[in-house]
C-alpha cells in the first residue's frame, strides 16, 4: 500500500471506532483488505482466540446493537455472520517457504470517548472523526490495524522465507482480549513476535526498540449483596452494602507497598444503594491492582481478596468476585532489540531511536509476548513515535500519518532481518 | 361525594402516580374537583406555596416532560400553565362567617416504585394499575387527596362556621414540600391544623386520634471533587475522591449515639469515578440524618458536616454540600386527640380506635405543625387506618376503599367538633 | 449501729479501696463485724460466690501484691486465708424462724482512680482519703458495705420472721462479680431481693423506689495477632494488626442503631505495634456494647464479633476474643417498689422521693435480680440519694454520711414490710 | 590497636549498650581512648553537636538515671559532666599538616532489645552480654565505635598528610542524632567523608564499596485530643480520640503510591483510651514516612498531615503533630566508591567485593553525606560484611570481631588513598 492507501485505511477505520468486542465493522474491513491483498489463511472472529477465555465481554443487548450498526453501515453480512456474539478479531497467515514463523501483533479497539469537533483537532477539520458519538480511537489502534495490514503487504511482495502471521487483537483497551488470542493455538508454533504501539510521548520519527515496564494488572468487580432496611423505621434489619464497599476502599488502598517493586490499587469506579431512606442492599467496586512484576500483582491480588472478603463479613454481606480484565508483565528480548534498533538507523523518516523504555502502564499483548518466551520464543514490544496533539485517551488524540509509513517500513524490515539472522 | 364517587376519583388520581414536583396531571384533577364543588378562594402552583422554599426539585428537562405527559393525558391547559417550573399543589378556602381557622393538609405525590401487574393485586385486576410505568401511588396519596375533597365538600355543606382551608402539598415523599408550604402564608391564620395518613400497619376500620414519634430529618447531598490521575502511570496526581467518600461513609455510620433518645445516619446512595484505571475525580454520598427530636437530629448533622469536611480535607478533595429535604419532628396536641378519639367512637365503620402511635419515620406534615404551634395554634396528625395487602413503598401496597368513606366522615366530624368546641 | 459507728465503720473502709476481686481487706473487715454482730451462717470467699464464673480477675502477680498488702493492714490472716485467689466477698445468713427469705445485695469494690488531696475534699481534710494511691472508693460502695452491715445489725435485732441473707459482692465495676454471686446458691431460695446505690444525681434524703433502664453490657478484650516487618526494608511481610485494630474500630461505631431501643458501642482502650518503623504485629481494643435489653445487647455483640472477625480477615491477623465482664437488664418490681416507695416516706430525713429513675448505665446486680425474677422472686434496686461533691468515679466523689442512717432505715425498714405483707 | 586490642575494646562498650542520647559510658570510655592515642583537638558533648537540633531526647528524668547509671558503672566524672543533659557524642580531630580534610562518621548507639541470654550466642557463652538489661548492641554499633578509634590511631600513624576527623555520633537509631552532628559546624571544611556499616547481611570478608538506596524518612508523633464522655449514659459528650486515631491510620496506610519511586508509611505504635466504658479522650501514633528520595518523603509527609488534620476535624478533636526523627537520601559519589573498591581488593581478610548495594532502609549519616556534598565535598557509605548469626535489631545478632581489623584496615586505606589522590 502507498502513503496514501494508508492514510485512506486508517481515516476509514478512524471514522467507526469500536470498543471492546464490538469491533465488527472494524474486523469485516480488515477482513476485506485482507481478501484483497490475498493470504494463505484467515481465521475469523471464533477461530481467531479462544472464545471461553475472552473477559470484560458485553452484554448481549449491547452486542447485538453494535452488530446491527455495523450491519447498516455496510459491513460485509457473511463476515459479521462470524462475528456474531462479541467473537471480534481475525489471524492471517501467509506461507512463504521453510523458515521460521513470525508473528505481528497489532490491536484493533476504540475507546468510550467522545471526540473533540473542534476545528484544531485534524479528524473533525479534515471530516474524518468519529461517526460513533462516544467513542473514538483515542490511543491510535486505528494506525496499528493499518500498520499490520500494510506490513502483511509488504511481506508478502519480499524475499521472506518462512511462515508469517497478522494477529488482529480485540480488547485490549479492557485488558480483556491478549489471553485470548494467546491460547487460540495461533502462537503455539511462533518462533518470534513483535508487537507495536504508536506514540506514547515519543514523536514521529523516533522509533523504541524494545519496551519494558509493563505493569501486570488485574481488573476486577467486586460486588456486596446485602438486605435493605428502612433507615428510619428498621435499620437494623439492613445488612449495609455501603459500608462493607466503604470498609474495603478504605482498605484496599491500604494494601502494603512492596519492597520488590511497584505496585498499584484502585477502586476507580463505584456505586451503590437506591436511596438516601433505605440501608443499601447493594454496592460495587470497579477496581484494579498492579504491579511491576506479575507475582507483585499477584500479591497484591491476593491481598485485595482478603480485604474484600473481610470488608463482606464486617457488614454481613455476601461478596460476588469476577475477574474483568488480566495481563502478565513482560520483558522485550535483547535480541530482536538489537534488529529492531539496528534496522530502525536506515528507515527512512526515523530521525531519533532509543535502545528501551519504560511503558509505566498496562498491555495485555504481554500475554501474547510471555506465551511466545516460555515456549523457547523471542518476543519484543517496538514503539513507533507520532506527535500526538493531545494525550492518549483524551478528545484531542491523533497520530500523525506520516508514521503510518514509517511503521511499516520499520517492522517489515526488521522482519525481514529476523527470518534472515534467526536471532 | 358518595362511596362511589370518591372510589372514582382515587382510582382516577390513582392511574396517573406523580412523584416530587411533577404533580401536574394531579394538581389539575383536583382543581377540576374544587370548580365542581366551588370554593371561596384557590391558590394554584407558585400561590400556594412559597417557591422560593421547595427541595429536591428536578431538573428542568425532567419537569418539562411530565409537564407534557399531563397535557397529552387531557389536563387543563389553563391550569398546568401556573403549574409550569414545578410548582404544584393547592389550597382551597371556604369562607363560612366569623369562627375559628381549621386546616386539613393532605399531600398528593406518588413514588418511583413500578406497581404490580399481578392480578392478586386489585389495582392491575381492575384496570387501575399505573399507566406511568415506573411510578406508583405505593403510599395511598390518592387517597389522601381524595379524602381532602370529600371533606372540602362535606364542610362546604356544613354548619361549619370559620374559615377552613383544605392544602394540597406536593413533594412528601422526598420530604420536600412541607416547609414550602409552611411559609407559604396560608398558615399564619390558622387555629387548628389536621393531617392525615393511611394505613400505616392499622386496619380498616381503626382510627389512631394522634400519631407522633416523627423523627426530625435532613437529606443531603455530599460530592467530593478532587482531581483524576492515570493509576498505573500517576497514581500521585490523583486527589481521590472516591476515598474521601469511603472515608466518609466509615465514620458518618460511626457518629456517636445520643443518650436523649434516637438517631440515625445512612448514606444511601453513593457512586464516583469513572473507570477502574483513572484514579477517581468525583463522589457523591446521598444520606440522611434523623433525631427523635429536632435537636437530636441537629447533633448529628453538626456531627456529619464535621465528617464530611473532615474526609474532605484527608484526601485534598473540595466539598459541595446542600441540603435535600428536611422535616422537624412534631407531636400531636392533647386537645385536638381527644376530640378525634370521642368524635370516631360514633362514625360508621370506625371498629377500633387508638388514642396515641408512633410513626417512627419522617413526614414533612411536621413543618405545617410546628408552623402553627409556634403561633399558638394546635395541630394533629391523625392515621386512618386501611388494610393494605404489601407494605407501604412496595409494589404491592393498595388501599381498602371502604376507608374513603370512613376517612371523609371521622375528619369532617371532627373539624366540626373543634369548630364547635374551640379547645 | 449508732450513726457515729456507721462513719466510722465506712470511713475504715473509705481508707482502704481496693480493685476488683482484691477486696481482701475490705472482705476480712466486713467478716470481723459479723463476727462481733453475729450470724447464723457465714459463707466467705469461694463459699460465697461459684469462683469459675467471676470474670475480669487480675492476674496472680496482681492478687498476691493485694492479699501481702492487706496482711500488713492487719487484716485477719484466717480470713485472708480463704480469699487467697482473689475468691473475695462473703454472704451472710440470718435465720430466724418460718417466713419468707429476704436478701441485700451490696458492692464492696474500689475504683483505679486517684483520690483528690484537695482540702476542699472532706476525706482528704479530716484524714481518711485513701491510703491505696491510684485506688478510690469513688462510687461509695463503701457506703453500701456499710448499709449492708447496718441492715442486718438491725434486722437481726428486730421482729423479723423468715431468712435474712446479705451478700457482700466483689467486683461490679468491673461487671465482673454479678453472675458469680447470682450462681453461687444463695439465691436459689431467695423470694425478695432488693439492692442499694446511693447517689446518682439524687440529693441526702431523697430516695428512689425503683431505679431501671439499666443497659445489658458485654465487655470485650479484642486481640489481633499478625506478624512483624520492617517498615522500610520488607513492610509486605508484616500482617498487619494496628491496620486490623482501626478497622475495626472504624466498623463497631458503625453497627446500625436498632429501631427497638437505646444501644451503645465503645472501643475504650485500644493500642498496637512496638515501633515506628516495625508493621505492628499484635494490637488490641478494649471495648464494649451495650442494649436497652439483653436482646439488644446481643443483637450489638453479634454484630461486633462479625466486624471484629472481619478485620481480622482484611489484614491476615488471628482473632483472639474474650468476654471480660456482662451483666443483663432488669426491671424492678412494681410490688417491691411500692413498699419501699410507701414505708420511706416516713423515714426520718427523707425529704423526697421518686417512684422510678433511669439508670442509664450498667450494673451487675441485674444478673441477682434475674436471677430471682426466673425463678418467681421479686427484686428491685433502690437509689439512696445523697449529695455528692464531684460525680461518680472522679477525684472529688464522696458520700454525705447522713446518708448512711437514712439508708440503713429505709432498707431494713423496707425489708420487714416485705417479710410481714409478703407481696 | 592490635585485633585483640580491638576484640577487648569492642567488648567493653559490648557490655554497655546505651539508647539514644543517653550515651554516657560509652562516650566517656571513647573519649578515655581517644586521651590515650591522642588527638589534636577533641570536641565532646555540647561541642560536637549543635544541641538545638537533637531529635527524639528522652526526658530528663531518664537521662539523669542513666548518667547516674554512668557514673556508678566508673565513667569518667569530667567527660560525664559535659554529656549532662544528653549531649552525648564526641569529635576528635588530627592535624598532620597541608591537605585535604578527610572525616569518618561512626555511630555509636544501643538498641532497646533485650539480648539473647542462650549458650548459643557468643556474647552470653564469652561473657560479655549486655549488662543493661532491655538494652543491646543488637546492630553492631559497638564495633563501629571501635573501628572509629583504629582508624584514628592507623591514620595518626601514617604518612597522612591534611586533617583527618572522627565523628562519633550518638542517637543514630532514633535518626535522632544526625542533624545535630552535620549541623555542628565540625563538616564545614570537610572535603571528603566516609560512613560505615558493618554486616547488612554481607558476610565477613566482603567489602561494599558504595551503599545507596537510603530512603528519607519523617519519623512522627500525632496526638489527638479530643473530650471524655460515659459511654452508657452520656457518649455524645465524647470527642472520641480512638475514632480519629482509627480513621488516620486507615487513610494514612492508603495514601497513594508515586510513580516516581518508593514510599513508605507506618503506624508503627498506636494507643489511646482508659477503660472500656469511657468515651476515649486521648490518643497517639507513633509512626513514620519514608521516600527513595527526599521529595518523595517529603510529598509522603504533606499527604500524611492532611490524612491527620482531617481525622481530627472528623471526630472534633485538636491534633498535636512533632516530627521525632528525619533523614534524607543520599546517594555514595563514583569518585569515593572507586577509591574504596580498588584498595579492598588487597586488604587482608577480603574475599568478595560489590561496588554498589542499596540499603532499603534509612539511616541518618545521610544528613552529613548530603551536607558534605552540597558544600562541594564527596562522600560515600562503606559496608563491612561481617557474619551476623541473628538479623539486625534482633537478640542474637552479633559480629564476627575478623570485622574489625578488615573495617579498620580497609576504611584508613581508603582514607590514605582519598588523601593522597584527592579525587
Amino acid at each position: 500500500m502507498s502513503q496514501t492507501d494508508l492514510v485512506s485505511l486508517r481515516r476509514r477505520l478512524h471514522r467507526k471506532p469500536e470498543v471492546a468486542w464490538t469491533e465488527f465493522y472494524t474486523t469485516a474491513s480488515i477482513v476485506d483488505e485482507l481478501d484483497r491483498i490475498g493470504v494463505d489463511a484467515l481465521f475469523v472472529g471464533p477461530d481467531a482466540l479462544d472464545g471461553e477465555k475472552r473477559m470484560a465481554v458485553p452484554d448481549d443487548e449491547t452486542l447485538a446493537a453494535a452488530l446491527e450498526r455495523a450491519r447498516e453501515a455496510g459491513a460485509n453480512p457473511d463476515t459479521l455472520a462470524k462475528l456474531e456474539g462479541g467473537y471480534t478479531g481475525a489471524v492471517a497467515v501467509l506461507e512463504k517457504g521453510e523458515g521460521p514463523t513470525v508473528a505481528l501483533r497489532v490491536d484493533i479497539d476504540g475507546l468510550p470517548q467522545r471526540e473533540s469537533s473542534d476545528d484544531a483537532h485534524l479528524p473533525a477539520r479534515e471530516g474524518f472523526r468519529s461517526e460513533h458519538e462516544g467513542q473514538m480511537h483515542a490511543c491510535g489502534h486505528d494506525a496499528h490495524a493499518t500498520i499490520g495490514l500494510g506490513v502483511l503487504e509488504r511481506i508478502k511482495e519480499s524475499e521472506f522465507e518462512g511462515t508469517f502471521k497478522v494477529l488482529f487483537q480485540p480488547a485490549e483497551e479492557v485488558v480483556g482480549g491478549g489471553r485470548a488470542m494467546a491460547e487460540s493455538g495461533h502462537l503455539d508454533d511462533v518462533d518470534y513476535l513483535l508487537a507495536i504501539h504508536v506514540g506514547l510521548d515519543h514523536p514521529t520519527g523516533e522509533i523504541v526498540a524494545g519496551i519494558d515496564g509493563f505493569l501486570a494488572v488485574t481488573q476486577f468487580r467486586a460486588t456486596f449483596h446485602g438486605h435493605p432496611g428502612h433507615a428510619g423505621a428498621a435499620p437494623e434489619e439492613g445488612k449495609n452494602a455501603v459500608q462493607a464497599m466503604a470498609a474495603a476502599v478504605q482498605n484496599l488502598y491500604g494494601i502494603s507497598r512492596h519492597s520488590d517493586g511497584e505496585t498499584r490499587v484502585n477502586t476507580g469506579r463505584v456505586g451503590g444503594g437506591t436511596a438516601s431512606n433505605i440501608i443499601p442492599e447493594e454496592a460495587f467496586i470497579h477496581g484494579e491492582v498492579r504491579g511491576k512484576t506479575s507475582d507483585l500483582r499477584d500479591y497484591m491480588w491476593t491481598r485485595a481478596q482478603e480485604v474484600l472478603e473481610g470488608a463482606a463479613t464486617m457488614h454481613g454481606c455476601d461478596l460476588e468476585l469476577t475477574i474483568e480484565g488480566e495481563a502478565p508483565s513482560a520483558t522485550s528480548d535483547e535480541a530482536l532489540v538489537d534488529i529492531v534498533y539496528d534496522l530502525s538507523e536506515n528507515v527512512d523518516g526515523v530521525t531519533s531511536r532509543m535502545r528501551r523504555d519504560d511503558l509505566g502502564g498496562s498491555e495485555d499483548a504481554t500475554y501474547l509476548m510471555q506465551y511466545v518466551q516460555e515456549r523457547g520464543g523471542l518476543a519484543a514490544y517496538v514503539g513507533v513515535g507520532t506527535s500526538h496533539p493531545g494525550g492518549h485517551h483524551t478528545a484531542t488524540f491523533d497520530v500523525e500519518e506520516a508514521t503510518l509509513g514509517i511503521g511499516v517500513e520499520t517492522v517489515s524490515g526488521a522482519i525481514l532481518d529476523i527470518a534472515a539472522t534467526r536471532p
